[in-house]
């Protein structure tokens, strides 16, 4: 039997912890946190959870590939962000789709999309499903709800070891490409957070920040061309190494979140392994100082691909410091060439900056423990809402000039309504990406939840930490997406002209607006 | 006096040579060249064009800043490809507009462009006016023409030194800007041919391809958020150094010339003037295996700033090789590192494929030699049509795999064409800019002209080389926009789809379609 995923939180069933193990964990993690209860809570059972009757069912040729179950049901009605897991660890599920659609190729696709047009169906495009913005919630008033799961298609089609490229199907998840492209020794390179479960459609939907912290931080840089299937038909655009051919044709798909057509494979360049890489933690007494030394090598022109910066209090929470200083994890990889000139430069910067640095190549160390952390996260935080605790994170991004500021003002706010909300809890920050203009600044909140008040807790914090990156200059998100939990801050954000020719966009090709309703515009 | 422009050549009246010099020049030519004449052609004096009346006429208050001059109206007839050329120095100016406006100032632009929407003029957007594929030529039926200079609009507004970004006008011209940012140690070198008269908000709205030869090859990834006027009012995004919130605003004005609004400003990335170089010229035996290195090159992660593989004949022709090898030029520049670590590591991958090299630190040399002549082309090509030599060129990009196959039909079906149109006449290739995953080739084509049907000459070997351009996978451009010269061919690029929803957005914006008609996209 295939392994399911939890219909209500990260990973696979079977990497539910027992409830004793999961006891035992909460027991540590509340004793490092301070707060949290051991008496953990079990998820609702999917026996117990019963879902509105579908309002529409396929028609008979499209049976096979669609499902009404309420297990199919309830995986599709949320992302992973922290109030879809608590929602969905208590067996609440407000917006289920009607049918989940499972087609394998393009064909199926084209039958499935067209009946469900036909049907006057919404229309939900899904991947991964790891959204943390309520972009693949069927939170659509009045018309029935069609999910259509792209993960069917998963294969690498061509590889050009030419060009270094390779077309993909939109429906290859992290592991699933990087093992069809290891096969020719090849690499994408791009490890978001959610790499394990997200496939290359939800990233290049969302524009997904993967592995390289300089340079080619969204997945937006990897993308030669797209094709995707639109209610008015296909859109495909030439595969190019670069064009100046007017307004570009893959930068209105990249980003547009499922609101104009189902994503169904790209070409995206690729790259030899990284034999060499050279890798270092730098301590700083204050995250400023860290701040400036990674100005200084953002803007050096030497591009690490790891240049991450972590305050002190979360380096301490991940392990990945001693609470005392603020750790800068840089990292330099290459196929071709000794990067060592490259790390010497870095720590010299970073050594200008007041950094101080024991050990190079550090791999097993520091960096290795952070690494670690981040893959850890989401799992981790199945057992946050288990075990009471408030988990969940925000992030953005600044130009250099506004920088101190913008920190200052958000920690302030959402420090001070963590307390009110919470009366305790921790706000940390790291940079995840890193521009020669500005930094891309991640905030973690950790918390003490009441159990049944969760989503209003994080409702009022998250208010509070947008209205506060809005106001202060920043994005809503750098690499979350939009989809339908940003849109008040977004609305804010986008130019309305823009705003006006994107939603003629849509309805030049959406005309019954069934595409993805609700996110990034209304119609 | 302030020094005019030619009103139908490049460079300033007091540039033009005196017939003698001219005389002289064109035997030199000649006798290099194998063909052209040292009878040379004087162009048609301003005072002999007579163009026809104005349809329109500002009003009193906008007076001061329009002009329907016959200078004024040639000036801005035309932009400045080879044909473009053979016409104003003929005197044929068959599209010329009817008012030119130079507002100083966003409320003038603002009263202007009210103005002409108002009387149903069609409004053409004017930077430098150095297109090369009739992207500020009137050429619109029925409705009378405005066109709006924005040269006025011309300073540097606002420098960030924290985030290296600088607030500039869209009618700043690349000395004028980089004047302006020298003042502050900075530059933003962005250097593309057109560079002493095109704007930034020309390279902006054209995609502009400049200095750099790898990595930051387009104007798009130096810029930071764009201003623009469009007939439903202003589209200004956000500053940022990156954002992943739903579609890229930016991107959707980067490439839209003209046709969704007047660019005023732009927030772009600057940086401190290079003080480290390291420049190389390596020979190779032939093309191919200099793209094999160029190839290894752009795969490398060296990210040098100059890669330009100059073919045996062109090299010879421009005085930057001997005419028996390709010539590869390379270099680096840093403001902040030693790069001689890279360019060690760059003439060994060059070594590799077969590559030969004398010098380094070769500025004075052939790489200087190759900069002057990239420079002074503009200005020969006044001469070349003055002495009867057809001058022009055609460029584009393509994936590594199919490199050798697309240039080989490109020279093939090019060089015959030639040929047949003119008798005899070279076809040769550079890389202006190369990518990991492809170069962009760049087809330069010298050849005998019959006085007076250049232009059918030159419209038979552009339809050869763009068909053959399409068919074999390129893009119609890479860096010298789709314009109205490009349309043909550019459609058949494009996705439908696309284009579809380029044209909604439009429509949204420019529902009378005023600006720019017949460029990208019709009604």
């Amino acid at each position: 039997m295939t392994r399911r995923l939890k219909h209500w939180g990260w990973g696979f069933e079977d990497e539910q912890p027992s409830p004793a193990d999961l006891r035992a964990a909460a027991e540590g993690i509340a004793a490092h946190l301070g707060f949290g209860s051991p008496e953990v809570e079990q998820p609702v059972a999917l026996e117990e959870i019963e879902l509105p009757q579908p309002r529409l069912s396929p028609p008979v040729e499209l049976e096979g590939i669609c499902s009404s179950s309420t297990y199919e049901r309830c995986l599709h009605s949320y992302g992973r962000s922290y109030s879809d897991i608590v929602k969905a660890f208590r067996g609440r599920f407000d917006h289920p789709p009607d049918v989940v659609a499972h087609p394998s190729d393009e064909a199926e696709l084209e039958a499935v999309l067209d009946w469900a047009l036909n049907a006057g169906a919404a229309v939900v495009p899904f991947g991964g499903g790891t959204s943390v913005v309520g972009g693949v919630e069927a939170r659509v008033d009045g018309r029935p709800v069609v999910t259509i799961d792209v993960k069917g298609l998963d294969r690498v089609l061509e590889v050009d070891t030419a060009s270094m490229a390779a077309r993909i199907q939109a429906g290859a998840t992290g592991p699933g490409l990087e093992h069809q492209l290891a096969e020719h020794g090849l690499t994408l390179r791009h490890f978001p957070q959610s790499f394990q479960f997200s496939t290359l459609g939800g990233w290049i939907a969302t524009r997904a920040g993967g592995h390289f912290a300089t340079l080619y931080t969204h997945i937006d840089d990897l993308v030669e061309s797209v094709r995707a299937l639109t209610p008015s038909g296909w859109w495909e655009s030439r595969r190019l190494p670069g064009s100046g051919a007017g307004v570009s044709p893959d930068r209105m798909l990249i980003g547009s979140e499922g609101i104009l057509g189902v994503i169904t494979e790209a070409w995206v360049r690729v790259r030899p392994r990284p034999g060499r890489r050279s890798s270092a933690a730098v301590l700083f007494d204050d995250f400023s100082s860290g701040a400036s030394a990674v100005r200084a090598l953002a803007q050096s022109g030497l591009h690490p691909a790891n240049c991450r910066l972590i305050d002190a209090l979360e380096a301490r929470t991940t392990g990945a410091g001693d609470g005392d200083h603020a750790v800068l994890v840089i990292g330099f990889e290459s196929a071709d060439q000794d990067v060592e000139p490259w790390m010497s430069r870095a720590l010299e910067l970073s050594g200008d900056h007041g950094g101080k640095w024991q050990r190079r190549g550090d791999r097993g160390g520091t960096v290795g423990t952070w690494r670690d952390a981040f893959l850890r996260a989401p799992y981790l935080r199945d057992t946050f809402v288990a075990m009471g605790v408030l988990s969940e994170t925000f992030e953005t991004a600044i130009t250099w000039d506004r920088f101190e500021a913008f920190h200052e003002a958000v920690l302030t706010s959402v420090r001070r309504a963590v307390r009110e909300v919470c009366g305790s809890g921790s706000v940390t920050c790291r940079f995840t990406h890193v521009y020669p203009d500005g930094p891309a600044p991640y905030y973690t909140i950790l918390a003490p939840a009441r159990r049944g008040e969760e989503l209003d807790q994080w409702a009022q914090i998250k208010k509070v930490a947008s209205d506060e990156v809005i106001a202060a200059g920043g994005t809503i998100t750098h690499h979350h997406a939009v989809g339908r939990d940003h849109r008040p801050w977004y609305d804010r954000q986008r130019p309305d002209q823009f705003a006006e020719a994107l939603r003629a966009a849509k309805a030049a090709l959406d005309p019954s607006g069934a595409l993805n309703p609700g996110v990034l515009i209304d119609p």
